[in-house]
């Protein structure tokens, strides 16, 4: 049984429901961010996500900061590209959008390849684009948390490498990372942030990230200094350089409570074979959108190959609004979350299916969600076809 | 008695001891932060800080982002500053350089007055340089965190408005607010920046600031949009204002577990008057003050005035190094922090005393300090002169 107190089961897009052991760690007493013990938890937390993220290699450099996911944008734009350099940004979504107005904020040149609703940009397109001008990075949101469209980036950067092997290939994985597979190295990534809410399955408030020796390089080799503090990697480096080697170092204050929870989080992921664990987000994945199916109602993302399998954006019935159908799903003890995309958001809904609510075998999660959904949709007068 | 494992007493200057209820605040479950539930704790929490910093005007505004308290220089030097406009900072120790450092990274034409090791910039110095050239912004670090030196507010306050009525007071209240007396309105301050691990008694993770009416009239008629994306007060602005009015909104995910205890926090430190909490921290800070004092050693802010109520920084005995007291201090359950300070960071430490330690009467944990700090010194071979 869970040690928390009983409260609605939260299957939005993220923040997921949380498992005991991680929101203990939360709790813990207060310790020094500067200490040996909380160095050594610290230093310990970033090796492990070398492991999450399968990179091997030592020249590939993890950061952990006190921000939202959305930190993540402006460590690209402010350390990885400069004033006046090109970026081409390959849109799924609002998430993508929002990558691509980060990035002008620091004054790169954005080019953006939008997908079409539901779907995403296609590589003869993409190769076109990088043919043209010379890009400094591309930007890849892997999984639109407002679309729930999943892009491939394993073929996507091979084809980078093909055709302009000199831009960084970024990877926005705030809602694939820990679900969605990602192999760093082996795929040659350069970027991949992401957050700590979503299927790594730690509180709010931790923006993740690692980076390329060769993105690294590219940082060390600016003309100009980032114009961010706070968001400087070069403020950060020596700071994660030195936690990782277990020695206390200080640029701004960590959350020590956040980072053990995190440090608990990885390692209750890193207890099994990361397959193992994509391959069950793959299955639970695959139940919830052939039940979606069977009820006769579609999903956001048009093509099978083009849906996460961190949720599913289920587009309502013609007559079911957003406002009816949510406070019917929380009286069943359902939290789903509405749409969120400029031309359909008023008409879908998201389930996220990601970390315990997934994997853990003593939840009932997704089974109580599809017949809750099932039974909501009833209430609101939709019969299935 | 606590409900928190056994685990030495932290007396650094933050982070702090915290409360039994407000780390449990941090186990809270799993809740979305775009739900009217949390939508009505984060507006709370929002209020409640209008009362912390005496801020009874409707255009103050407060704003609390997932960040370090570092993030608040940030909030700053890209929101009030303009490239090219000057800013004025007043340096007592190594927090003030910082800043004064992340306002040129944004572009800001910095003059800086740094006072003596362990004192801190008069108001004739400071009104000759606010009479030779107009500034945009004033910055003082109201508790500099690395010597325990304070500035005076008020008068500083008063003077600039004499002087130069259009410059922006800002002050770095990191390791004031909530045991430094601060009246926003009163005193007419423009900007106070903190964190949540000090004094408040929150764990780490938020940077916690209030800005003027004329404040954001200033990032509202900027010539040039903010150059910072995540740090950009004007993205922020709309989201605190929904949150205030108890409606959900979205830039970036929130930590709802820490703003639920940063909410508990606020509750504590709002059921009893503020004067009462800010007189029971002066009557700590000197009663650490005496007892360091009759231990024949010196304070690093030399004069009472400049002597900070939220910690003491204490000069070693000569023959007394830090590597040789702070493990004598561990060993009995005490944890001071090292020097902090690029002149003479070797050779003082520092003792914090806000929050918990200081105010909660079912704690001894300043007494058990002296304690433990004079069996050290005899341990290290010092006698009192």
């Amino acid at each position: 049984m869970s040690s928390q107190p009983a409260h609605p089961t939260l299957l939005v897009p993220g923040p997921i429901e949380f498992d005991d052991a991680v929101l203990q760690s939360m709790s813990h007493y207060s310790e020094s961010h500067v200490s040996a013990g909380f160095a050594a938890t610290f230093g310990e937390t970033l090796s492990m996500l070398r492991q999450l993220f399968q990179a091997t290699d030592p020249a590939a450099q993890p950061f952990v900061i006190s921000g939202s996911g959305t930190l993540g944008w402006d460590l690209v734009a402010a350390n990885l590209v400069e004033p006046g350099e090109n970026a081409l940004v390959l849109s799924t979504g609002y998430f993508g959008d929002a990558f691509a107005d980060c990035l002008r904020v620091y004054g790169a040149n954005v080019t953006k390849l939008d997908g079409p609703v539901g779907g995403r940009p296609q590589l003869p397109e993409i190769e076109r684009a990088l043919a043209e001008k010379k890009y400094k990075v591309l930007t890849v949101t892997h999984v639109d948390t407002s679309t729930g469209v999943l892009s491939e980036i394993k073929g996507l950067a091979a084809a980078v490498k093909k055709v302009s092997p000199e831009t960084l290939v970024i990877v926005d994985g705030v809602c694939s990372v820990a679900c969605e597979e990602i192999a760093f190295d082996a795929w040659g990534l350069d970027g991949v942030i992401t957050a700590g809410q979503k299927a790594i399955g730690c509180p709010a408030g931790l923006s993740i990230s690692m980076f390329s020796g060769r993105a690294m390089r590219a940082l060390e080799s600016r003309k100009k200094e980032p114009a961010a503090y706070f968001a400087s990697m070069k403020r950060w480096l020596p700071i994660m350089q030195n936690y990782e080697a277990k020695k206390p170092s200080y640029f701004a204050t960590p959350s020590p409570q956040l980072i053990h929870a995190l440090n608990t989080a990885l390692k209750q992921i890193l207890e099994r074979p990361l397959s193992e664990r994509f391959q069950k987000h793959i299955e639970v994945s695959d139940k919830v959108k052939k039940a979606v199916g069977d009820l006769g109602l579609k999903i956001v993302a048009t093509k099978p190959e083009d849906q996460s399998h961190a949720m599913t954006a289920i587009y309502l019935p013609d007559k079911v609004a957003i406002p009816d159908i949510l406070p019917k799903l929380l009286s069943k003890g359902i939290i789903f979350a509405g749409g969120l995309h400029k031309e359909i958001g008023t008409k879908y809904i998201r389930f996220g299916h990601m970390g315990v609510s997934a994997l853990d075998p003593k939840r009932d999660d997704i089974d109580r969600a599809l017949e809750a959904l099932q039974a909501a949709l009833a209430e609101c007068g939709y019969q299935k076809p």
